[in-house]
């Protein structure tokens, strides 16, 4: 008895990809297609690497387009999801891949978004402490921000363990995708091959809070967070580079110990062997985030590093792996571990 | 009942692509993993994509580890491939990624790679014509070379359908990881990167002799091959622009027509809508091949083009889709049609 | 006494490398900037990489901004040259980076590019046989096309001996600078990063009829060309791969000795050494087109290989050139013969 | 009367980009060109984007061939420089571009390098406090290594203004040319094209013990880095992204002020207009550093960005520049400060 699945927002990055996991699952039938601007267009000429779904034909984003599937996946711009999403039965799985149900805070969402806040869903990074559980049976998903994954999985061990202070900075590289499928001059390939570039410095990147929320539920206390991000010349992945205070008296032994634990059980989030450090080349197209951490003495910083592909396990990934919890399949199901690489 | 696989020369690029597809090939189990070089050492370090086989330990390439498999596949330096291949078993299925028994005629062999022929086996790319009936049930097959496997299914249905003169000029470019996982100056990132560059101009490269033999089966009569192949900055792919002189009285549509008969039962080898030409990037980690053609009239040629993922349609992909068919199992089975894209 | 230049279009790819060369030109003086949708913006946000220019203001581009300088350098839209040309007064040098006054046929104009013919200038590639005659004292130039600018130099020596039967089979791979500035969903970094894709195949892109007329010229009999261009993942460089059938009893021999002669003088284009090849990496920036060339005597075919930068030698660095011809500079002045590498 | 200029180690990265500068430098003549591995090829094989010196040949590096300059450039491996220089007459000025000569504590050249510490030469920084004075005339410069000096751009003037505590958190990526030509597996295209690593985590990278030299002198005070490198999928650039501590009261008007200040006179080492962060494509083969800061208020950290060429300014150029203030020449004779950008 298959899934009857629906993709709102089929024509951009995220759609592609999501498309691309559920053609690889074993319980999902692919149903509607919906897009706005691209409505009537065949996929084969919106998505070109997805040669069995070339001859669908994207309808508009409406709620009969919608109606009668078992989960609904939302790859909307910020801030449509919720009128989509009320339209939709409340037994309907709907797994939103945009921000809008990620913040808690109210206030949060107000200044870094700039509009009413829609409400708050269960948060679909199953490795937090606690976020498995809220996803078993959910109806509603918000599958987390790219970087706010990529970092979460990066520190929160150190918090868990309570090895750090509540201070962290984080400078990460991401592939030009996480930037979306609109052509703007910045992300021309003239001007990102060949070049790094930060940008949303000094706190003004939206996924800043996600993140604060995300260390602060771990730490129990409120983690302050310096993000910076950097756009990378390459079209897929986020390296994270997190380091934070350690607290008087760690040591290396206890950091390590405290990573083992936490991925010890993880289908998709692996601590590498000691010494080895991730490179965003082995996540390619994979739902693996791979992570590793040292203890900087000198400094007196635990410094962690994660690497995802934004577009995997940072999106269309989590989505798969929330709705695997949420309808109770195997959390694995249908999901590459692997990467494509080299 | 699992098929029981090894995989012979598993560090390299090649190696670690079969496995990867045989990870997701439902009915094959992973056996012994050798190489020689890195004998000793664990995948994790020298696969770091493949999670799933981290903890495997790569063994010497001896017969002992090769035995009691039921597919041995081979991705060994040219010339090294027959020695392993006559202590298995005939009951054993071999498959060769490398060159060693591609060619039929022991003269063009001996030219190119300047030892002696070890013979021919069943050339594994289904496609071509006959090819597909003479892997099914085979117990050794020799993988086509990335380049040949997409020169010939861009320019098999013109000679197929008699509409192409016995010349074809070919400039392919191609994904460094053709050129192996050994560290050469010339293939560092540095020197790679924003550059495009020829090699074995002028008829040198060892695919020119297959690449002839393929089109001169298929016309029934030899044809003359100039090959240019370039090495792009990419990690993957090759995109081969191939033309040749249409005969008299060809017409643009006795041109498609060709091609979609050519095409239409293929799981593997699409040819685009009109209009819309392939990029390698549509087919990364795929084994799929793009193809699409055009009868430029003022030049009096039919070009093609194909695009495919050198790693997956044009070695492992390849390997697999042809173990697929000697074994008897569906032929499309475990490979991924779509790409990692963008 | 300085010459004093203009740039019209100098928020665009063309336009900032005419300034960057400009910059290095120990003779001039660089005067009126200008640009339609940019006008009013300053240099710094619009071209970061020339900070000696940062403070200055794009004017709109008008006969008054541009009247009063030696020399006005076009980088305009195709179809745009024409009108602001005959503005100017007859004793400014003019030089076109445009395509419109390259064509000497009315017909291929206006077939290529819809639009009636606007005339024919002098043309600005140096190399060509008589071309630097007609480039002394002009006070209009043609600047050519990029790719016409690396075909014509990989084969003409073989047209002007005599060499080849009129017909050339080309592939070109070309980085995305020369695309343009203009965003488009194609173009993006997503798109184009570990991408190769070719466009405009079967005949249909604008600079085929100028390599037909150029090579016609050298000739002496109309040639017939298959051109196809490939977008390659890097900012810059073409790398134009052509062939030709050698006529009955060349010899690589001869061959050689006609590239020998054709570049022995030349400032700016390099016969290499034999069996070495050239790489776009060894041109990035310099105004220098390497070519090499060889006998496939089993093919037929001379196979010759240009590589250029596309904005450089392909476009401003050719303007430069002929601007130093037309008022009787040095011809090298003020050009980098270097390329910046790795 | 020109400057007579030998470099040795003339075949690796470092000392091509030293020559390609030095080819536009209008005072001086290039002389010896040693390598040892290399010695007897020709500089066109070696260096095929310097034409000018194709037909120069490599000579050993011994102390007769470097003799009888007026300047040698040492781009040698680490230990090597001391031996060549103290042969060296102490009229001839010598410009090591290794590290050799960096650092004024023995126990971390000890720490960092295991050898013997050969002594501290006169920095080649001039932008920092106090360094150019120590340049004028000198005889002997110590390059600073490429991290150090994006790093030391970026944060020296909130440590000169008084306005950072004494941690700095650094995360930089660099283009691939910083780890040289040798070959080496993890280096190459097919491995760093498409993927972002961290290597040297935790404080263990030889530059760290220059950062903390450097920003210790400025500040008055020891400051403790912690220093993360990346590769980047790149051939040059360093992007440092730097964040430390804002004093108690610090405004973002105090921080803009700072920096204002620190560059308003510099010719390389420009920041820029508020709200516009650097990329290193504007730096591409250029000498000029880029930086631009923002203060954090809600994380309480200055965030400051450094963009630079790692072998131009990171490298040779800042030998270049150096060379020009020791020499009493124009600090900015001959050196390019404009990027080759897109």
């Amino acid at each position: 008895m298959a899934i009857h699945a629906a993709v709102a927002g089929a024509s951009g990055y995220a759609g592609g990809e999501v498309l691309r996991l559920l053609l690889a699952h074993p319980e999902v039938r692919i149903g509607a297609l919906t897009g706005n601007s691209n409505a009537g267009q065949r996929l084969a000429a919106l998505q070109p690497h997805l040669p069995p779904l070339a001859d669908r034909v994207l309808e508009a984003t409406t709620t009969e387009a919608l109606a009668g599937h078992d989960v609904v996946f939302l790859a909307l711009p910020h801030g449509q999801s919720a009128e989509v999403a009320e339209r939709l039965g409340d037994d309907v799985l709907v797994i939103d891949c945009g921000a809008d149900f990620r913040l808690r805070d109210a206030g949060d969402w107000e200044r870094f978004y700039g509009s009413p806040h829609a409400g708050t869903w269960p948060y679909g990074l199953p490795e937090l402490p606690g976020a498995r559980q809220a996803l078993r049976g959910a109806k509603r998903v918000a599958v987390p921000g790219c970087y706010p994954t990529a970092v979460s999985l990066a520190l929160f061990p150190a918090y868990a363990a309570g090895l750090a202070e509540p201070e962290a900075v984080i400078v990460a590289a991401s592939g030009t995708s996480g930037a979306g499928k609109a052509a703007k001059p910045h992300l021309l390939g003239s001007e990102v091959m060949g070049s790094m570039s930060p940008y949303g410095v000094g706190g003004g990147h939206r996924h800043t809070p996600e993140m604060v929320q995300n260390l602060s539920a771990v730490a129990g206390e409120p983690v302050t967070v310096s993000f910076t991000p950097t756009l990378a010349p390459m079209p897929r992945g986020i390296l994270a580079t997190c380091s934070t205070k350690a607290r008087p008296g760690v040591t290396a032994q206890a950091v390590r110990a405290a990573y083992e634990k936490a991925f010890q059980d993880e289908p998709f989030a692996r601590l590498l062997p000691e010494g080895q450090w991730p490179a965003t080349a082995s996540v390619y197209g994979s739902n693996t985030a791979l992570v590793q951490v040292a203890l900087d003495e000198a400094a007196g910083r635990i410094v962690a590093v994660a690497a995802i592909d934004n577009l995997t396990k940072g999106t269309a990934g989590g989505a798969v792996q929330s709705m695997n919890l949420a309808l109770g399949l195997p959390e694995e199901l249908g999901l590459p571990a692997t990467g494509v690489a080299p």
